[in-house]
């Protein structure tokens, strides 16, 4: 679906635009979005607005990497937005074509962050506030804004982890502080581009659009970078969280073998005595003596408790 | 709580300024600081000194990262101080409203270091030497100052957790280390932004405040690089302490479990021995012979010897 | 194998040209095709076209690192493309001078990339529209489309390592796992130089031809970001891949280890009781009580269950 | 102590200066060495010297990092020298103020390579070739010389180190590495530093002394370059050697565990055996048969060898 | 010995040249080899050459980094050339003083590749194709050129470890791998120092001399950059072969331990079974049962079947 907005000379909001047939040159701007386009609405981005070939066909590749492309009369950017479904975290692509009088939003995939602008845009009645960059910029505020609870979630999840697994050395620990790592990569994937797109931005010197709101993107800025270092510090904190876990599982399982080894080990001889007087020998002297048994017994007895305090003593268990 | 310190041209220390009514115009200087302000008393950060709107954003929002932004009349400064409270750290924000006539503290949390460099300003009676760029400075140096007692903390454990466990190998040396650790972790958090705001404000073209006292926030900056030092190194002596602790410890575990399964191995051939005299077929030659029983006991004196003699030189014990 | 073809003012494509008899200077540009060539045949690198003996002596050496090299009248181009073979990969050089009115491509092994280019020359019948750079470009950009499929197989290797892995701990996991990452090693080793090649060339001040058809090389470059950044992330997926396996297989072993030593733990005891009253003593009071073998049996049962117990209580299993 | 030796203009030495009574302008240069200093000797910085309160602070503040600091008459260097005792390896600061006409050392604990530097100045009897620039490089060089014979020391501890423990698995390896691991860390905090601050006095813009003379500080950056590889390929070296032992020690280990394991399981089934031929059940047919025990017999040895063989062929020993 | 060639405006070579009685300066250019000099002949470094003390001294002292220094007539170049000796790496130093007219070669070991030069400047009588600077340039290209059948080696090495231990788990596997990876470090140290040296000529503005045969320096770069690029690789390899071969040994070891002891548990109550029938009391109805006997051994194999099939059925081996 293509939706096209026009914004007058007197600031007046025009939603009836037929791209075949109105003269969008009697517009102020006009801000046009292709929202999961059909292939003969995708026609459109050459045949009315004349864009280069290979940015339309960044446009129709999946998942292009974030990136700007400086072309004669406009600017072709290419950001992600992230949606999480379930427990699993999905990468879409938002391209833009921006000029002073031009806004082109093209979503493969739908965009809430676009649908939202847009209805700010149609709902606020001050469209001489607005321009294509700062649809721009309130774009990217709400994508950038919808890193927070995403990133927030896995912490919460990470601490979770943590203090489920206090005392106890269950199977499921890795596996889910695997998936919460790989969360986090595929998080960074995305953010980082970003972060480097908007510092490109902030440093260009051919993006009038974005000087003139030079404050509004670097608030942009800062807040990638934040998501950035949140996710690299709880990447460390995986990294930890799964040492600290696997020594403590380790530490826990050895001493559990050295006390069950330890008492087959300390019964190896009080076996064998019990064995050497069940042996048949017609001559075995002990045998017929009075008290035999009970030093038998006492002998295992004495045995057994000389083992025990020795493993003790050497600190064994 | 708002409180306005207002200096004269004839540098007399005023605290009775009510921002409605008092022409602020009239002073050399002005120091405002917001203190755990309440709703309304933020909306002065508009009303009277008209901020930005994005910088009056960041004050209200929960620790935003370390930076600085360039306005107009003035420059916005967000920084981190640290407060320890029983074994964990808490990090909060102090932010800044700086210019030639005007400085302006925003605390969200209750910052002592702010209280202290107040207290000088009204006690010393040298208000001649003061300004808003030498307040920052106080306040900043403050804050800088309480990282150390905080690294030399950590040190102080991880030293004692060293001593405490040359020969013993407990289940909560790790959890420790990794306390350590996380505490390492959030505070190069702080310190790392810390440090490449202070590097940034030296550097500046735009700075006159920090470049006339450039020797005293150069001192701040040798400060940050010297913790931010501390903390790196720290961070790797805790990982050389755990490996060292975990190779340790399964050495010794180790060294257990093979003298347990010597003990095991030894009596086995033993107790087998010991079995077959003690079966009962009608025909064992063995058992009428007059020494048979010490024969079989020396037997099993003389395998148990050669076995354990073996093991020796071969080193496994 | 040379295949020369040659275009003149008038954009005909001419295919019947010696080396040796043609006049090369009458064509608008030149194509001149080095398909493993022969040692005679390599000659005419120097003998037609004068090239560098630096330039010939790289053609020659097998697998040069990609880069360019300026001479007076053309550039020189050491490019790699990557060719699937069974489960191995294999790296090929291609090499190009390239200039206003030439390009020469060196193949010492045969590349799909070139003869696939050619015959689109050959068969397009838009001769006006192509020249050397062109050539050039159309080329690389096979050779780089070409990466992408090698890193979606190993992707998909590696997703079907994960789920098949998911309950069993078989050892072909490691080495499977291992052939990836070297596979994954081998391409960055290809890609990351190749990368830093179009780097180079987008930012030269002495490649007019690129220059001239910015958008295409940049085109080109966004791909080799977008795949190097593959490669490096899936590197982190096999680490986490094998730190997950690992721990899970020794977790699981572990398990069994623990359970098996307790089975023979709980048995020493009650083998020991049995064996005691296996002896031959004459006088041993228990054998001639009516229920001692009942007994007997009740005790061994009872200190099993407490073991058992006991045990369970304290988690070990 | 102080000592303060002033060099005429005809390069008479003199020693018999009084900070507080003597005029120090009357000579070509002067050297004042702090060395141990009480708290009334400190006050001579400010009062003779009138230093920056900042640099005075730095002096007094316990290992700073090594840093210059540009005064307007004056350059403050602050620098480690390292000393050796025993084992361990302790830093001390050495701080310069230094002028065309002064040269200050500050020693808080006491340098040998000022001592030596000293002595040199009064016994050559050459004080035309020396300045307070080329005191400054003297002392620098023997610093920095002074770095080589503890990173050799360490070599050769790894050396021996490697070498005792070829083929022994001795519990005291990984402390004695850890603890070259922890000075080569502690050198690798001194020897950084200070090469970064020689790289950023070779390219200082206002170090006229130092460029006047920068083949010579070259030579000692030289030296700190070379020492900071030899730090960083030592620390490879532990790691690696670390690592091996590691995995040589768990080797040997398994092996051991698996020879004892396999000797325990063999003798399981040949016990069972002696057992079932000691019940005492009325009718065991074997137990009258002629030659019943030595078919038992033949029955342990024939399972016991079958065992031993298969083990064998799977290779588990 | 000193080797002194000058070359006459005539291109003619003289080699009977004595440095205390021949004048130098009659020459176009001269190349004076120091290979192994005895003290006496280095002090011609000073009394002929008039080099600086300091570059003397580096030529002096054993395994300076590679480097260069200008000096006002002369560049000083230290570099370094390896040498293989059975499976050891050895490390020479060789040093060179260029100019316009003269190259002084300093070996303290002897270097085959200056020998080589020497000889085919001394054969090929094409002297008027030589000058100081394309004599530096031979000779580090047989360097450099000698770099490489010392990584194929190792890579040959590498490859045959892991071909030899594809089913095998020998003790000897690690310390090879550590040796191959110990050679790589050694190995490294030399090249990268090497590299950013030539990266260093080739970008510098001083050396006319390099500028000159820019292609020809630019070409010996190249090799550095690959083969440094090899090292890094290799070290990769060994990396993720050591980390394979310990998990899959690991995984081995476990799996025999797992089979052991399952042995021993499985046989651990049926030998407790042949006690119990073992036991001399009195009253044992079951001892004279007709089928006792039979049914025992009945007990003891199905308990034994039904343990085995429980321990398949978890997949415990
Ligand atoms: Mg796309
Ligand atoms: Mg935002
Ligand atoms: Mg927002
Ligand atoms: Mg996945
Ligand atoms: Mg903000
Ligand atoms: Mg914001
Ligand atoms: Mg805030
Ligand atoms: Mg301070
Ligand atoms: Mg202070
Ligand atoms: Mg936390
Ligand atoms: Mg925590
Ligand atoms: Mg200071
Ligand atoms: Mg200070
Ligand atoms: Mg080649
Ligand atoms: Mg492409
Ligand atoms: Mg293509
Ligand atoms: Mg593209
Ligand atoms: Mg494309
Ligand atoms: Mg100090
Ligand atoms: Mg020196
Ligand atoms: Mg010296
Ligand atoms: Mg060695
Ligand atoms: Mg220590
Ligand atoms: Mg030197
Ligand atoms: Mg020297
Ligand atoms: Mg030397
Ligand atoms: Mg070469
Ligand atoms: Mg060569
Ligand atoms: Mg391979
Ligand atoms: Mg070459
Ligand atoms: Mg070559």
């Amino acid at each position: 679906m293509i939706t096209v907005i026009g914004i007058t000379a007197d600031n007046l909001v025009h939603t009836d635009i037929d791209l075949d047939a109105t003269d969008l040159s009697a517009y102020k701007w006009i801000w046009a979005d292709f929202n999961e386009p059909s292939p003969s609405e995708v026609k459109y981005l050459e045949k009315t607005f004349h864009f280069h070939p290979l940015a339309i066909e960044d446009c129709l590749q999946i998942l292009q990497r974030p990136k700007l492309d400086y072309y004669d009369d406009y600017t072709f950017y290419v950001t992600h937005h992230v949606r999480e479904e379930g427990r699993d975290l999905f990468k879409e692509e938002l391209d833009f074509f921006v000029s002073e009088k031009l806004i082109v939003t093209f979503q493969l995939a739908h965009s809430k962050e676009v649908a939202y602008v847009q209805k700010q845009l149609l709902t606020q009645h001050n469209a001489e506030n607005w321009d294509p960059y700062f649809i721009f910029y309130r774009i990217l505020d709400q994508i950038v804004d919808n890193y927070f609870p995403l990133i927030h979630d896995i912490e919460d999840r990470l601490a979770q982890l943590e203090e489920d697994n206090l005392n106890k050395t269950t199977a499921a620990f890795i596996p889910e502080l695997m998936e919460s790592r790989h969360l986090l990569l595929g998080l960074m994937q995305t953010v980082n581009p970003m972060r480097d797109l908007l510092y490109r931005m902030l440093n260009s010197q051919h993006l009038e659009g974005v000087r003139k709101r030079r404050s509004y993107f670097s608030d942009i800025h800062d807040d990638l970078l934040k998501v950035s270092e949140m996710i690299t510090s709880n990447r460390e904190v995986t990294t930890d969280m799964r040492d600290s876990y696997l020594s403590l599982n380790s530490h826990q399982t050895n001493n559990v073998m050295k006390v069950l080894t330890i008492i087959t080990s300390i019964f190896s001889p009080l076996t064998l005595i019990a064995g050497i007087y069940g042996m048949n020998f017609e001559h075995m002297p002990e045998l017929t003596w009075k008290y035999g048994y009970f030093l038998a017994i006492g002998l295992m007895f004495g045995i057994g408790l000389a083992m025990y305090r020795w493993f003790k003593k050497n600190g064994w268990f």
